[in-house]
């Protein structure tokens, strides 16, 4: 089977204008229930339409288009893919897009094809994937595979006073019921790596095996503000001296995982807040936000065992009140082995090369795969930057991944 | 000699009514040039007059009375004491206006005892000490004594686009001339003392050998910022994980010179602001306010040399990039023997305790002690707080270091 590689640029190309911004590289501002992600949908299922699927928006404004073929059996629960439209500010065109026109190649091509599926094949484009607007993230997959009540969605507030119901209101993207991604037979994502793993190995595609698990936790560090000039060394209560000790254990937690284990584990301290954050004034409180990720959740916690002991230490040694709040915690989600061998056996009789990889980055595919098969496909990431303007995936591998996607949704709608 | 404890404390909560806060103490705001500071100056200039003091106003808004008692020589320099009136936002009621009302009750002491000073006596209230409007502090000292040109400080800008200049003007304080501290025979400061060491040690008045030199930094750590799930902990350039060792460096040699030298020394990171600040990206770039402090000139270049260092094994081992740039230098400024002296044997002939103490705060008898001798000596501060609304120094307190500046006033004004 072949894709049309200039079709699927096209798509991405054409998406990539709604919301773009001025930019060295290119840039896209695409925010749930903006007006660029109306458009952006409105093209969609435009597209969906002109390729004879039929179209479903449910109440939180997930986009589910369905190729039946005439070969497949009225009953037979579909095969899915599909990623998301929306994006971080500022993001780049390829991050969710590729997902979801790079399904709707597949579509194509099957359709060019002479396979005759016996399952439907969907497309799926979710809402708020980034959670820039929301917040939480995955939450059009969370409602669809339920872990989210659809109600508890709607109500959830932009910090703008507009809900998410209103802003799906506004676009005309506020539909009824929600999918069931549990009904699906098995779902497929393909997204851009966002890291150099693929580009380093001069690798086309990525097979992932596990998108890892993420913890995130509020540490607060509490001492007591004073002059910086009249405030001896030896009577200070520091809050940001006590901060950088855990800074550095979180840090070096996260090293010694990724050492003795393969190098899946990261943890991190991406904020930090002083107060009163003056020069001249002792810091009398700090607040960090912590993230931890591995595909093993033993080590997760072997992490979070390790900065307690260090918040505990800290405590002994200086004067010093801490705390530790998890505010987020999601278990890694291994991809099904029959995705897994989808996407290998479709690598093979596409002649690609893959690897496999984990995802440090959550995706819908980790929703999804707490209800069905899921597996997820990787293409490479120039230099590893992404949620950025200068993400970019040349267009040779955009179309190399869709090929290796068109080839496992064929196998996995056998049958 | 007696002071009238009760005038001063009148005084003193009087001018505390100016800019007065709702707060849990007494709080102020009276930043320079504004309606606060406006009434507590004309209610300063009417008391001054009341006491019989010439009052002149200099461009920059200094407020200088001068007592000419008939004993002194028309030519003789005049002894002058005082300090500021203008607050932190949110500060206490001693910090400043103890030094200007006490030096104005000495004064008065003065007038009612039978001393015959053989100089006149002034007493100060240079504007803008705190830097919290113009910023920079010791403003109108910094002028008063040619450290600073008055065009230059009347050009400053509060951020709102109103200049020193405009704001005096506003306030009907935009004098002419300047003063010329050089020409004073010597210069005292009451002040609280800011820190703990005069309440620990049960003594009522400290007398201060020097003002530490000041000097401050910012630092700045260029990394990059990446994907906290995607990049691994090898491939990090963590701009936040380096600062943190640089804060912890900051504070060890800190440590070190208080502990080899008289616990004098202090060093301190009191701002650090991450880029981009979110929990789940690695940290792109860092900056930090450092503030250093000592008696000793050498101590703090042996402190800044070993915050060189630091940052120079941070970068061979760490893949970032760093920057360390002095945006404040100020020498340690030791108060002139006699000036101590005289603090010393009027303590003795008011029959109170003194211990000599060190300044970590800098104060306008930093900027006078440049061209004139100077003399400090500090009143206790309650669990050594200030710019607080609970800064306090007990009224008793305030009228014995009172006593004390009289006696010293006495002392200098002969001869």
């Amino acid at each position: 089977m072949t894709v049309d590689a200039d079709r699927l640029r096209a798509d991405i190309e054409a998406n990539g204008e709604f919301g773009a911004i001025e930019s060295a590289g290119y840039g896209r501002t695409v925010l749930a229930g903006s007006d660029a992600n109306r458009r952006a949908r409105d093209r969609l299922c435009d597209r969906l339409d002109d390729a004879g699927l039929t179209v479903r928006v449910d109440a939180v404004g997930n986009v589910l288009g369905v190729w039946r073929p005439p070969s497949a059996a009225d009953e037979a629960a579909p095969v899915v893919a599909g990623s998301h439209l929306d994006s971080v500010p500022q993001g780049g065109i390829f991050d969710g897009p590729l997902g979801v026109y790079g399904a709707l190649e597949a579509v194509r091509s099957l359709q060019e094809s002479d396979v005759e599926p016996d399952r439907p094949i969907g497309v799926v484009s979710f809402t708020e994937e980034e959670g820039a607007r929301f917040g939480g993230g995955m939450l059009g997959s969370a409602v669809a595979t339920g872990q989210l009540d659809p109600a508890e969605a709607l109500a959830l507030d932009d910090g703008d006073g507009v809900s998410l119901a209103d802003a799906l209101e506004d676009i005309g993207y506020r539909g009824e019921g929600v999918l069931d991604a549990s009904e699906w037979a098995a779902f497929l994502e393909l997204h851009v790596e966002q890291d150099t793993r693929l580009e380093s190995a001069g690798v086309p595609v990525g097979v992932v095996t596990t998108v890892t698990g993420i913890a995130q936790a509020t540490a607060r560090i509490a001492g007591q503000a004073n002059h910086a000039g009249a405030t001896p060394m030896d009577e200070r209560r520091d809050a940001l001296a006590a901060a950088s000790e855990f800074v550095l254990a979180v840090e070096a937690a996260g090293r010694r995982e990724a050492e003795t284990g393969g190098n899946t584990a990261v943890a991190t301290v991406g904020r930090l807040d002083v107060r009163p954050n003056v020069t001249n004034v002792v810091p009398g409180g700090v607040e960090l936000g912590v993230d931890v990720r591995d595909v093993d959740r033993a080590s997760m916690e072997r992490i979070f065992t390790a900065l307690e002991d260090s918040l505990e230490s800290i405590e002994a040694e200086r004067p010093v009140r801490t705390a530790l709040d998890r505010t987020l915690d999601v278990d890694p989600a291994p991809m099904a082995d029959r995705c897994r061998s989808a996407l290998e056996s479709g690598a093979d009789a596409a002649g690609v090369e893959t690897m496999a990889m984990h995802s440090g980055a959550a995706h819908d595919a980790m929703r999804v795969s707490r209800v069905t098969d899921a597996g997820m496909l990787f293409a490479p990431s120039r230099d590893g930057i992404s949620h950025n303007p200068r993400e970019w995936t040349d267009w040779e591998d955009c179309a190399t991944a869709a090929r290796v996607l068109t080839e496992a949704l064929a196998e996995l709608a056998q049958k």
